[in-house]
């Protein structure tokens, strides 16, 4: 094969990865610390030092989540297979799920659900506002519904939820409140405990700035309790937590090979996490996206979503009339390195879409952008 | 939370990785230049740098899968979701597959197979053992199938099965064949067009020497065909291929982030495989098996398979009467950092499972294991 020319080593040049500064809705930025975590020597995935890394990541996963709960581990995929290892392990054939949808990670919770033979009802709130808890209360006196999932921070729209209230419905209806927090968890407080949260997942690449590939996820006892009294097998072999939580618990017993480097990574994210204390970074999340959002303000530009519903860690900005808005990304990206994104969904070229998320949330990037933004819309 | 007991960053130690020589059924060793590819600095999962390293990986992954195949690419998860990737897309509820089973994962493809509706039909054989084509052909006689699922390299057992006859046998009956290669892929020819393969999906850290975390797949026209026709929706949302493949060809429809590192680092160890030459690597793997096995049986050990059948790149050894097999392994690791494993399911306590895959198949491993094999059997 080495003489085959379609596989001339000489096709196929070495890593040579731009220095991108990457303010878009993920994958953040990953901390030195991280990168070098993930260069890592191998162990195996049953080596007695990778069970005790396996542990601490555990006690650093329920930090951050605020949460005492027992099953809370990284799913080995990206945060859309935490998303869909929720409602594989949750929902049964039949059973009726009350999905809100204000964006494009509800509509995809949607798909989801459907193909694990869920009832599904909906509903609705435009791109960019929230849902009240008299909302679902209302939905809920009109079906019942085992489960009620809720996007906590939507990336596509850059609003965030508050949960309080409607948790409190949730539960004097007798639901599991199922809770996206892709976006939040490490950059804004999620407190299941709290709030009463009994299935929330998350991804590594956004505000726990890791690369992407695990998908943390925290089940309460009650959810726990719900899964251990299926009557269905779970129609998922990879995602299916009866399975995997042997793995994580004391059995240890082999599901699948848990990609260790990954795990490596998440170890060391959460270290600095814990180095800096979660408020503090809440705190920092919060001030600097204050700093951006003035910036905008100054520079004339909108923003999408009210103060306070607002996001910090992903900021809708509406692109102003006559502005082409993918023109002003590639000129950040060929003149800066930087990276943001535009619309998902309805929002599709109306905005744009900036993440200031775990590493990527600093002054120094913020204020570069703004300066950068404006130099183009003055000129 | 930073003053809060429980989560003290001393609490959590820094990353001390043991230097494991890994010697089990999988992950294997990374190459330093892997590691060093994991650590890449990150860049967008829509990054134009990016879609260049997936449109060179999928090449790569053709040259060591030895296929056309338009649709080869890596899943974003290990290799079992690969695994469950193949069937999830190929299978229809109702659907009938034949399944054999010699061992551990054959019998993984059967637990898989019915969470998708599957009609199962299996034909057995002692673990250790393979499938003559003629076998195969009697089981399609008495029931047909849409599907014929096999092991090409049992992890378990250390059995290698021949594929050309049992893939004639298949097409004759209108059949599609899915190949599990998870531990060949990068050490022993898989010859996907050759052999006429339809399915055949892989792991990352087995022969390709990458850490866990992507599974390679590839589909021949003819699956691809099948899937594009399918009635019902694909069951799994996460790896439903009819949607992936829009992200991976020249749509770049955003379905799930990326595993970005992961994909830098397969994109490097594929470069390693291509520098080395597949062919060579190949040979490289049998040779040092070889030393393996003339050492194993100099020492008076009875290996598990024989010859004619033997797997290269995983050997399966009887642990001798009176000797204890895990105490074995405990010493191994304590005095040389040598990772091999026990058996699994039916071979549990009877042998050892020692890998030689991708960077981990080097005679200075081989022949340390055997010294130290030595050394413990003698006393």
């Amino acid at each position: 094969m080495g003489s085959d020319n379609m596989y001339h080593p000489d096709s196929f040049p070495e890593l040579k990865n731009p220095p991108r500064i990457l303010l878009g809705p993920g994958p953040s930025m990953v901390h030195p610390r991280v990168l070098r975590a993930m260069a890592s020597p191998l162990v195996g995935h049953l080596d007695p030092y990778f069970l005790e890394i396996m542990e601490r990541t555990q006690d650093l996963l329920r930090m951050v989540f605020e949460t005492q709960n027992r099953l809370t581990i990284p799913i080995s995929g990206t945060g859309s297979a935490s998303m869909e290892a929720s409602l594989a392990n949750l929902i049964e054939p039949g059973d009726e799920i009350l999905i809100c949808i204000n964006g494009y990670f509800g509509l995809r919770l949607v798909d989801m659900a459907q193909r694990y033979g869920a009832e599904i009802h909906t509903i609705e709130r435009p791109w960019g506002e929230i849902f009240t808890a008299d909302e679902v209360r209302d939905a809920l006196a009109q079906k019942s519904a085992k489960i009620v999932a809720i996007v906590h921070a939507e990336t596509s729209t850059g609003a965030l939820q508050p949960l309080g209230g409607i948790s409190r419905v949730v539960h004097e209806n007798g639901g599991l409140l199922l809770v996206d927090a892709v976006t939040s968890l490490g950059g804004i407080p999620v407190q299941v405990d709290e709030i009463g949260i009994d299935v929330c997942y998350s991804g590594s690449q956004k505000c726990l700035s890791c690369p992407p590939g695990l998908g943390p996820i925290t089940l309460s006892p009650r959810a726990e309790q719900v899964l251990s009294e299926r009557k269905s097998e779970v129609a998922n072999w990879y995602l299916d937590l009866t399975m995997i939580q042997k793995y994580w618990g004391s059995e240890r017993t082999y599901h699948h090979t848990a990609p260790i480097s990954a795990n490596f990574a998440l170890y060391e994210g959460l270290r600095i996490i814990a180095e800096e204390g979660l408020e503090v970074r809440c705190e920092r999340h919060r001030r600097n996206a204050e700093v951006l959002w003035q910036g905008m303000e100054d520079l004339g530009l909108e923003l999408h979503v009210p103060l306070e519903n607002r996001l910090p860690s992903l900021t809708t900005v509406r692109i102003p009339e006559g502005v082409n808005g993918a023109q002003i990304q590639n000129r950040l990206m060929m003149d800066y390195n930087i990276e943001i994104a535009g619309g998902l969904g309805e929002l599709k070229g109306k905005v744009w879409r900036i993440g200031l998320m775990g590493h990527s949330s600093r002054l120094e990037n913020v204020t570069l952008l703004l300066a950068a933004l404006g130099e183009y819309l003055r000129s």
